[in-house]
């Protein structure tokens, strides 16, 4: 089988129409998709680089998932219900057991998702995988980073750090178990973002680590800081054996979580299953303090993703 | 100034609303955009990979603007106005000149075609180049590639082959003239695609080579197949010096000329500026003819491009 119909045969899945919204899918020069009326599109893409944005020794499987979940997450985070998306696939060759892994991992999470892969583009070269995804919002409806204001509740929809400790098992050569699971398979918090969209006042994913993007929150809101409670970072079973230190340092800079870090008006109580870290303040610069009131040192320091443009 | 700051300066030109339809760009989670009411979105994205896709030591300027035309030339196989796009760049390094003149050259075809840069993403790693485009079309008006019937005019919108002299020229060291021009800053027929919208049966653009083309055209259009002239291929200046066979089979083989390739019900006469290449046969395979109507035996052969998944 050659390379032009492996590609045909594992991402045409979604080819037909029938799919909410699509008119033309795979195949033509372009898909030809139809928005809803009264509806604003939320458009986002990351690309992911073997041995950068995953380990270059991940699973297909999992490198399908978590290219299409760290894309899902944008749209979770502006609170928009995901449609459609591109995949655009660079791959040093057509191995079609990698293809069918890959696909099976990427079609896992699009059919849990509802998402539908309307078309893309494959090409040679060093294994890299960029995605674009489409969702939609009610008009004016979109979450953003901007809107946080002081006294706000700074929330998160789960542990952070968990992922980083995966990343560093993985590193260790532990290639299962919860934390690598975080890792490989984020869960891209779209049901939470649409809840949000009536009550946060900002909203972003944790993908840089929870200082670095509650920063980039913080900046788009006009400059504000933030006053974090040590105890918001709780100490689950999966950190058992790291020092307090250690797993404070994971949570405040591990990326890859993908959990929604949001701000709540003091009026909404904090939705089930999320944490709250802290609270907004007028005054710039991110603060930890412990049950005292005390303030800690912030643990390691925070730094430059070159792969975040801020905007993907 | 550091590598973060380097693409905010640079890619941040369409950032804030104003462009058609932008409700919020470049600088959150994902871009907000409000598609016309009555309208199909088409979407489309390709990757461009340095020394596959354009020679390794071709200009930024000429990268960027490639990259983008490649891309709007899908939407204009659809018969789309562009609207918005994404950017996803991975680069071996921050080179503040390199990614100046790629910038301009993107924004030069940007502005010129009125489509708006409303996000991405940017890595590290070996250089390439992934956009995707969205534009729209009044509902139920995309061009397709299926829909060609036995009897239409075959019909092309400029001479083909150029852009593949322009190739060999560049590779024998010639780096400047109108060939290589071709090559470097193709025009997406936007403007043909639209007028084509009403009177066109079928519509592709060339990436891969006429022959490659026109045969996913009449695949599409149901195994139907093509009585070519010879004299549908002409002998403009730019080939001077090469054998009708060498010609031809740059003109028949030769890609990236990013013209559109579209058939024509018998009731319509061929639109200004482009050429008739032959008439649609009910019988499959693609046949070239003399001004005899004699059969000549096709140039060179054709070839899968690893490149094309067919729908980007």
């Amino acid at each position: 089988m050659d390379e032009f119909s492996l590609i045909q045969r594992y991402f045409s899945r979604h080819a037909r129409a029938g799919h909410e919204g699509v008119v033309l899918g795979v195949g033509d020069d372009a898909a030809v998709l139809r928005p809803s009326p009264g509806h604003d599109l939320v458009m986002a893409t990351d690309t992911l680089v073997s041995g950068r944005h995953f380990p270059a020794d991940m699973t297909a499987f999992d490198i399908g998932w978590r290219s299409l979940a760290v894309n899902l997450s944008d749209l979770a985070a502006m609170g928009a219900r995901p449609l459609w998306c591109l995949l655009s696939l660079t791959l040093p060759e057509a191995d079609e057991r990698w293809l069918a892994g890959f696909a099976d991992g990427f079609y896992a999470l699009a059919d849990e998702t509802g998402v539908a892969l309307v078309g893309g583009d494959t090409v040679r070269g060093s294994l890299s995988v960029t995605i674009q995804v489409v969702g939609q919002v009610p008009a004016n409806k979109a979450l953003r980073r901007s809107g946080a204001c002081p006294g706000d509740r700074i929330c998160m929809g789960g542990t952070p750090g968990e992922a980083a400790l995966g990343l560093r098992q993985w590193q260790q050569g532990v290639h299962q178990g919860d934390a690598v699971e975080r890792l490989c398979r984020p869960l891209p918090q779209l049901v939470l973002g649409e809840k949000l969209r009536s009550v946060a006042s900002a909203c972003i994913d944790v993908s840089d680590g929870v200082l670095a993007d509650l920063g980039h929150l913080l900046d788009a809101s006009g400059g504000l800081g933030a006053d974090l409670r040590v105890d918001g970072f709780p100490d689950t079973p999966l950190f058992a054996g790291l020092s307090r230190q250690e797993r404070l340092a994971l949570q405040c800079h591990g990326g890859d979580d993908y959990l929604l870090l949001f701000t709540l008006p003091p009026v909404f109580n904090r939705p089930q299953g999320c944490l709250e870290l802290g609270r907004v303040a007028a005054q710039p610069g991110i603060r930890l303090h412990d049950g005292n009131g005390e303030l800690l040192s912030l643990p390691g320091s925070g730094w430059n993703h070159f792969s975040s443009q801020g905007d993907g």
